[in-house]
């Protein structure tokens, strides 16, 4: 398939690659264009902007957050301007339900296509094509674009006809990390004061609790009170544990962990760890508890 | 080895199904005798009380709480009148911190030896020898116990020279269980609410959180809002977090998802839900969601 | 002096009478033009539209929430574009702090001027011409404006020269008053499941902690369980405890007997509740407790 | 009447010596013998120990918390022991609604007399006789002391025949308390952030929400972060929230400001605020927001 390319980060560049390799035909577009540059090499257009990037049926924007995908869409010279009618656009970052609706109803009325597919993964994983891919949106247009997510991921999961509830699939995945990582954080906490090894702990925990990597990588940051590099940054963190929230005020449903994550992250960013690991909130658990 | 064991429930009676076949000698004693009767087929001695099940250098409680285990120590005719000096008391139930350091002190009063070392496991895992040992106390006493551990277990951690360590672990546990109850509960509402089918974002956390079988077990059941019959009982749910959060009170701890949750157990309990499954603690997040 | 006066709810007519009263010529406008009319024969003109409300030096804003507001002031015929320069927009509705600096930026930007001043009292204040006045912005200004404070209210306080400021303050006020409601309703939870009469109950706070009419008038409801009609109803507390919590956010405050507080409007809202009177959260506190 | 008074702090000393001065005839005791013998002068005359203070056939007890009172009954020579059959204690301290039942049960089965009569009122109010008395019990009883209680207060409240109902409504009396000053820090701590003046704000707050002194009092001390020297300290906060808490869960009442309050103060005396007052914890609250 002939597809755009839009935002080259970590993830975006690694999924990029994976759908050249696949044999899909990708014109690829970063704001910084070097990075652009860096997969011409393995065989990408670079498009000048935006709308150098739209001339194809299929356009997928992996951005950082709202602001940069509404940058993208709306205003001249913009996505929603410069995708032909029939044309569709795969969202895939993480952003928020409302603007994924928003995103549905524009494009709609453009005559335009869109689905959102965002994926659970770190970095490694989209280098590996390992990414779960969870997309909604209209059910024959989704099965028009297995292929290029068979080139990104291991698995696609569909969980219905509006776009915007994979983003709030998406989004409460995150909450749920966050309220593990505050679990840990406030385990660890009571453990060290007693005086026992946080090491031996974080063997417990993997053996009696849990193996899952993605729990147990956090476990370990905690154990080791390594919050540098950030793995995921604090502030971002927030951000996704905010969106959860929003989306879950606007359906009306209490999340009550969500709001004290949400306040502990708020606090970490206040008091600076904003570009700290978000596994960073144990170290404020930690010193509430005067260790 | 020669080994008094009291306590028959569940995971107890199991227990010392093990211990006999592995090769100990087992004297059991049950406060309902039939359940200590059942397992004389098996090879174990049956003791008409406490007393009797005393008469070895070593004796294991497994018992249902703080209650049952003062109970079986305090008193005329209980273990600490009844073990000779220099015997053992491997205390594997799930108990207070403060119980546990009072048993220490008052064996350790008595000229009797005292460890405690309760399990992470669910009754099939007790059946098949499976359990996870965490052991605290004298290290020559745990290292001497080991044989034991070994007919029990898979595997034994040993965190430290105070015995309340190991209950104090073990509480940890099950708090975290807790949350992560807690936080599926507000997940599950909130996809729920949106219409996004629960079997399908069951699948989706199972992929790409955690396969770890204790939280998966949990999922499925909010998912399938299953609550009867009780795995574990909301009831008991509620004493272990009420046990974590007094450990966290003595050692000055702040642990407000522990709050959150014991108030959450405590809301269900007084709603009558004290008989369900702890999971169901979901169904009164759901119902705050207006579901 | 000559004023428009656009937004005639409960506060709004009783603010414009007392201006009339006190001798100021007003011009009012409202959507329902029956409720402008009512004014008409205590010696207001009635305005058509927002227009022919914004010919005089200085108009006054007293409506429902920022939707309102925002109608009132963006798009053609309205505010921004119809105010000469020069002219002054007094804000005296609850709104939000991003909304009040918007309508700053953008009114500066039209060469007019804008404070916010917003007020603390109930319909029976705004009667009686006794509410107070809470007022941010340039101090020149809010001086000019004085006499028409005096009209409306017992005191006028100054908090600074940023305008969003003052609507800031009114959102906390509103917050603490939340909160002293919740508060309440745990505590009588408590005493009524005791068995304490909650009339005795309500006596002996009003003796002992607080003769503040506001709080005793909520603790006076929820003794009573008395959540119909609606004072002030759910839907509205929700509003602005949610507008505090997005201010808190914007300045990074952490803020979490707030975040408790919205969850549990929000539950009420979601189980129906949203048009009691928002001391009704009492009422689902005490069916958490089983009562 | 003839009365024992045992227990002469801040609070004892003064309602021993207003019971004095309305011509009743006290014995005092006091621990620290200087203490009780400062009130010589005005007349009292000094026990040497407990059970001198309880040849009366009324003996009030005002201690610091359920330890001291403990102490003063039970064991060899104290109150249970040496008050005579049909004598009355009047337990004045803030105690555990666990022990106000102990109490009740035991002296009931010593044919002794039992009511609770918990005071709310500062130091100041204790001198000025100015205190409010809440008192639970048999009711002829409570009659019969009327003349003691009308020494010490201005009012006393009657809330049923159960003598732990006295207490629980003095601790509920704390908990909100400590719940404005939570509420409070977060308020003081969102309008310093965005730059408003503390003591304008208080100012606002005194005529808008409350003119209640006890209120307004820790207002102040928020405004001013003036939490030197303690009026009353963080760790006893911390103790009568733990009281309530404890008294809400025998009960089943999930009350989640409370837990909020209580992790709060926990956390400030794990850092070494135990001795500051309890209003500290709006400086843990300005802390959490970068302030």
């Amino acid at each position: 398939m002939n597809v755009g390319f839009i935002g080259l980060g970590h993830m975006g560049a690694a999924m990029a690659q994976n759908l050249i390799k696949a044999g899909h035909r990708v014109v690829v577009f970063n704001r910084t264009r070097s990075k652009a540059e860096a997969l011409a090499a393995a065989g990408a257009s670079v498009a000048a902007d935006v709308a150098e990037a739209c001339r194809d049926d299929v356009v997928i924007t992996m951005l950082a957050d709202d602001d940069a995908v509404a940058e993208a869409v709306f205003g001249e010279g913009k996505m929603l301007a410069e995708l032909s009618r029939g044309a569709l656009h795969i969202s895939m970052s993480t952003i928020s339900v409302a603007l994924s609706d928003r995103l549905a109803e524009a494009h709609r009325k453009a005559g335009q296509a869109y689905i959102a597919a965002p994926v659970f993964g770190r970095p490694e994983a989209a280098a590996a094509a390992k990414l779960f891919i969870v997309a909604a949106g209209d059910e024959a247009t989704i099965q028009r674009c297995q292929p290029l997510f068979d080139a990104i991921g291991q698995k696609t999961f569909v969980v219905g006809a509006k776009p915007s509830d994979a983003n709030l699939v998406k989004l409460s995945g995150n909450f749920l990390i966050s309220s593990v990582i505050e679990s840990f954080g406030e385990a660890f906490a009571l453990i060290r004061k007693a005086g026992v090894d946080p090491r031996i702990y974080l063997d417990i925990l993997t053996s009696t609790l849990s193996s899952a990597q993605i729990y147990m990588t956090y476990a370990g940051l905690i154990a080791d009170e390594k919050y540098e590099p950030a793995g995921f940054k604090m502030s971002l963190g927030l951000k996704d544990v905010r969106l959860a929230l929003a989306a879950a005020d606007a359906l009306a449903v209490p999340m009550p962990v969500a709001s004290l994550v949400r306040d502990r992250l708020l606090a970490g960013v206040a008091q600076g760890r904003g570009d700290s690991d978000w596994s960073s909130l144990a170290g404020l658990i930690a010193r509430d508890a005067g260790l």
